[in-house]
């Protein structure tokens, strides 16, 4: 923990762990996850399999039209239909009629205009879910078509379509470092291209469903799949125009996130709950795949252009950017909140990358359109502009003819770098060791070969080539609700519950949560239980994003059961006559740290606490230092730490068709510490597949504002068959501020894979894919193109 | 608060608040309770309102015997009727086969003996409850029938059949103070007399209910009106083997409990658990009112021999006492745990009364009897010494021909007294006040005139009478578990939720609970919302018992409030430029003390905090100074503070009939501060009436060990029509530890109700009723008797 780095190289079976068991008992260990029994056996409930019985069946009427007046509702013939109890309109809303992660800019009902195609006109409630279809096909409503607007370059022009009222342009976010005009006078060698990143759906396997349950003393229950239920809680107070503390949101097992049920479970659940609070009865809504794809949050579309500038030697002198980004019809987790936060803001902070550069100057224009909207997806703004420094690194690592790899070593941040906003980089930073070690294990410099010619291309069917990436990722959002708190139980058997309002994803957060808690108590993994997240249990702790739950809320749980440890100490210090600073608690087991002869277990100490009328709980509440960020000049600390990596991929392309195979992936991550190395194993391995979906197919196809490809027949993800060798590699700096040194790695390994790949696929057949995804058809073609 | 005592006479509306409204804005008001809409609109669902689709039905098969062994349980037949899911013995228990409040010795179902008619022999589950019904009467259960003990002082006798192995005395409890052989040559007065005290049932008008639920996860959720869930999941864990944190207890609206359901609880909760359990299905059971009288706790039948002596002046200079009490079949609350604590020790501690008394020795047995079990009843043993006390104070005010108020005031405590267990009272006690207050009230001296002789009695058909009784109780239960915890949400939009484990029985402690939040944070009251007591919710919090819900727990929610409010105060004093230390919170608004134009909502300085990270979550934990308490000697201090009171009754006898109608009680209370005082006299009222009960007619009738008064047509308790006038009377003397100065009131005001009304029958017709209850019928006989 004093700042020591020790590599943890799993799959190689190379494990350091310089901390000696005896420190750690629980933490770093591959311990089960907590839900797993539940999950692999098929017992486990998600929100689509909880009972119906007694439910309402909620449907939205949805837009058929990307802008548009409505003119006229008539739910007549609808509200006549057998069964159907209740169809709401605009005026129906008791409260605010919006609602959003960061601005309610969304209506719940749409009252004079629709904006994108599957915006709600109205909601139903019926007895059946065939009659609350059926109903939606009687409600007839009259619009007035608008002209549209499509493109976040159109949309800025003057006299577009003005999406909202207010204009079009939601949020501008500047850095400027230094003099960029004479950043690219010290260059030699300037590298400017343009880059284009599509809507990428989350496509979660589980779709969006929320239960809502009004009850006799007016309070409402909603339930569902939600990635932050306090979000979720926010939007229906004042919607339903009750106080926050009458609105109980509780989260089921979800099946799959990705930063998409941030957004999609306040639209649905917003939405149960005025049906269920209009009808005074319990209403299920569950949104089909179609509508998913057609309504919710996706990965903000960009266009980025940007110019880089080096010395003859690769030292970087310059790098100016502006960033296109389509925000879509609403404003979801878009826009800026002082100090920092929201995907723009972080987009625009991470486009120069983690190097070292004198002069900065981005642009980033936040913009709406007619379009779905852009969310939270994982990474959060970084992979578009990741994919973009990353690519634009090797482009002038080609133009100076050096190894994109020796390039980013003479650049990138090392311990006391300055980043592009100011900030200095004074602690837990392994970048440059991350790319070392997987230069070694991937033999980078063996492999990596200048591009060929194209004639060299032309000479066989099938050519490899390789290509890294580097990426930096905050740990944190750096904004609004960035606190956590944690309560820990302690009972008189020994037997601990916590409380955390961190989400259970799938990604493991519950296991690593408990397994922080064992270890600083000093009992097992199994005598930790965790409480369902449900907004009347748990203590505030920010929503489940931002790759913060396990540092942040580590941080909280660890206070919370120093907290009540103290008191358990204090009743063995009783019990055994030793002062309570001489005890260690493990394994629950407490004894003298003098004369480990002389011990009690932890239960006993606990029933003697109990019985002394000792604390029998702790409460933790930590929120990272406090970030700052001038939105007119970027400068600042937008966040406290950051995750580092290095990912190497080999490629090989089918040279007659465009195909691309990913061969193998090796991605070496500095997180601090791994609190459970096979869940961060995990991690790293899904996120790497996201990222090769993003890098070769992954791309909403829309037309006139509709999106074309609705459902999984049309929408491609990678499946099994288009995995890589994978070979993550964990190594840690210790955070100083982290939970036994952690830092997040939830998003990071999803962020570098992509340039990576599309490298590799430059290194291999010598043509360069600058809009994403990177599918043989395009690749196919950028080869002919080469061919003239 | 600094010591003063304020006179807070309602129903006369002479109220006297010193402290004034800029004070105190919540505290002290008497505010809506929060149940009352629900309650009174008869939207409430208790725990058999809930739906009962998908329970199985769980039943007891009980035993016909007092005392008998169990040969062989034939459960094939009962198993083969169609409907029937399990038949349970105690074979099938997976843990520990015992449960009880203190000592598990209470079989959760019988193996090798039964121990009183009602005792659990069989468990059936099964679809339908005509089925688990029919089911009972197929097991074939073969007994060989021992020899019974039915009364204390017979279970003490050598050679007496054995209830438990131990033998039948389950605790001695002793006083020893100063030298009684010498106080009585002292004494120039000596009263010696014996009273007894019938087992009497809380009537309490929801019998009970449980609902549980295994879960997948291998924890288990149980449902219904407990009076302490945390006492509940305490003995559920080892009965099915599990650790307590995998045991939800949740409290449903409970229709009265009056510590009945702090035993019957457990009982029936445990035992839907283990069906529950080894069904792996959900399991609902609910009792019979004839159920719940044959086979739940009782209060504590006691034969009590008293002595005490005065000197002429009336100075009281010894007292002696001898306490049979009947434990019952299993020890429930009786015994004692060190320091202090369970019915039996604290009747032991109060048997001496209120008064200071140089030289006391007191023995209290607690026996085993093959009768049902004795538990926890409104007072805890205090309302049988109660009895004893003051009906000897008045026999030996007789004997010395004074005025029964005067002998109580020349030697009943005030502040410096030191108690039996010589404890001294150094602060909150105005007993002697209560007594001028009631004393003025009730016109004491214009409406007392010595005992009639015979012949004046028999001279009218009606006569009228006046007696006085005082009393004191703890607030608190010196013992196991007296601490509490609570937690404080606050929410951006001023709304806060409260959790506690103190549960609402109809006393109003929820209401009172959130004041104290409100006053603290300074908020109103309808911005808190306090969350269900569900074990995975709230903190430990003890049981709900001893009187030390508002005290106790307000404690840990004023610690809880004033964390967060810290917070809060912080973000107004950043918004206002103000030093955090200046402001003051009330009534939703945050203002500068020195300048009260400055100032904030309450609000927007909670949405400040959370977006800049602050804690939006307090925790407090309280527990009272620790007690002490010898059992060889009783010395000590057993409780950290006492309620006084002082009632006074008016009775009119039928001297032909013996029918006494009591025609008004006053009674004056001395509760340190009433935080609610409608909700004082709410207790008051109603601890009156059951105190009116006690005296004249409730008694759980008995043969052979068989409950003969199953039902309420034969077991009587008061009902409107026996309604006095009562005039209820605080006055306050603030307790340093109380929240704004309360003690508690939820018992107090049963315990001297009785002994005022047979005072006051003694003073109407001359007769004393040593034996409770006086019905008509006794009364009758002993004017009689005194007749010749």
């Amino acid at each position: 923990m004093k700042g020591e780095k020790r590599k943890v190289i799993l799959k190689e079976k190379k494990v350091e762990i310089p901390l000696a068991k005896e420190e750690l008992e629980v933490v770093g260990k591959q311990v089960i996850r907590k839900d797993g029994y539940e999950k692999v056996t098929g017992r486990l409930k998600f929100g689509a399999d909880f009972d119906k019985a007694g439910f309402l069946h909620g449907k939205v009427l949805r837009s058929p039209h990307a802008h548009a007046l409505i003119k006229k509702v008539d739910v007549e013939k609808a509200k006549a239909l057998p069964g159907v109890v209740a169809i709401l309109t605009a005026e129906d809303v008791p409260g605010r009629n919006g609602f959003g992660a960061i601005i309610p800019d969304q209506p719940v009902i749409c009252g004079e205009k629709v904006r994108f195609i599957g915006d709600g006109v109205a909601l139903v409630a019926a007895e059946s879910e065939e009659a609350a279809i059926e109903a939606l096909k009687l409600i007839d409503v009259e619009y007035e078509p608008l002209s549209a607007v499509f493109s976040p370059v159109e949309a800025m022009k003057p006299g577009a379509p003005k999406v909202h009222e207010n204009g079009n342009l939601l949020t501008t976010v500047r850095i400027r470092k230094g003099d960029t005009e004479k950043g690219f006078q010290e260059a030699e060698v300037i590298v400017e291209q343009t880059y284009s990143l599509p809507f990428v759906e989350h496509a979660y396997m589980e779709p969006d469903v929320a239960m809502a349950i009004p009850h006799e003393d007016g309070t409402i229950t909603v339930k569902g799949p939600m990635q932050a239920p306090f979000t979720v809680r926010r939007n229906i107070a004042p919607v339903l125009h009750i106080p926050i503390s009458k609105v109980q949101c509780v989260q089921t097992h979800l099946g799959g996130g990705f930063g998409g049920k941030e957004d999609s479970s306040i639209d649905i659940g917003v939405r149960a709950a005025l049906l269920a609070w209009k009808t005074k009865r319990p209403v299920r809504m569950e949104y089909e795949r179609e509508e998913v794809t057609l309504s919710t949050a996706k990965r903000h579309p960009m266009i980025i252009q940007c110019k880089v500038g080096a010395k003859r030697d690769g030292t970087l002198t310059a790098l100016e950017g502006t960033i296109y980004n389509e925000q879509g019809a609403y404003a979801s987790l878009g826009p800026i909140i002082p100090p920092a936060g929201g995907t723009h803001a972080h987009a625009v902070i991470m486009l120069p990358g983690p190097y070292v550069i004198p002069h900065v100057k981005v642009d980033g224009y936040l913009v709406y359109t007619n379009h779905p909207y852009g969310g939270a997806m994982r990474g959060f703004g970084a992979p578009q502009v990741n994919f973009v420094h990353e690519s634009i690194i090797d482009e002038l690592a080609e133009a100076l003819q050096m190894n994109p790899y020796d390039l980013r070593m003479k650049n990138c941040f090392e311990l006391g770098s300055v980043t592009a906003t100011g900030q200095v980089l004074d602690q837990s930073i392994a970048l440059k060791e991350t790319m070392r070690s997987a230069a070694d294990q991937f033999e980078w410099f063996k492999r990596w070969r200048p591009p060929p010619s194209k004639e060299e291309v032309e000479k066989v069917e099938k050519r490899r080539g390789v290509g890294m990436a580097i990426g930096w990722y905050r740990t944190s959002i750096g904004t609004f609700s960035d606190g956590c708190g944690a309560n820990v139980y302690v009972h008189e058997d020994g037997s601990v519950i916590l409380h955390t309002g961190i989400t259970e994803m799938g990604q493991g957060s519950h296991t690593v949560l408990a397994q922080i808690a064992a270890e600083e108590l000093g009992v097992r993994i199994e005598d930790v239980r965790i409480v369902v997240p449900d907004t009347d249990i748990v203590p505030e702790a920010g929503p489940t994003v931002g790759s913060r739950s396990t540092t942040l809320m580590g941080n909280a749980i660890i206070m919370a059961s120093q907290a009540v440890k103290a008191s358990i100490l204090e009743a063995a210090s009783e019990i055994l006559g030793v002062p309570a600073e001489r005890l260690v608690a493990r394994n629950r087991l407490i004894f003298d740290r003098d004369d480990q002869t002389r011990g009690v277990e932890f239960k006993e100490a606990a029933r003697r606490a109990l019985a002394t009328g000792k604390r029998m709980m702790g409460q933790g509440w930590w929120a990272p230092p406090r970030p700052s960020f001038d939105v007119e000049t970027g400068q600042g600390y937008p966040y406290f730490v950051y995750t580092y990596n290095t990912q190497m991929a080999e490629v090989e392309v089918d040279t007659k068709t465009g195909h691309v195979e990913v061969i193998k992936v090796v991605a070496c991550f500095d997180i601090g510490r791994a609190i459970n190395p096979i869940l961060v194993e995990g991690q790293i391995e899904g996120g790497i597949m996201m990222g090769l979906g993003y890098a070769m197919m992954e791309e909403v196809l829309l037309k006139e504002g509709k999106v074309q490809n609705l459902n999984f027949q049309d929408y491609m993800i990678p499946t099994a068959m288009d995995a890589p060798e994978i070979v993550p590699m964990i190594l840690e700096d210790p955070n100083r501020y982290g939970p036994f040194g952690a830092k997040g790695i939830g998003e990071m390994p999803n962020i570098p894979t992509a340039p990576a790949i599309i490298n590799a696929v430059a290194n291999a057949v010598g043509v360069r894919i600058r809009d994403l995804p990177a599918h043989s058809e395009k690749v196919f073609h950028a080869m002919r193109g080469r061919r003239g």
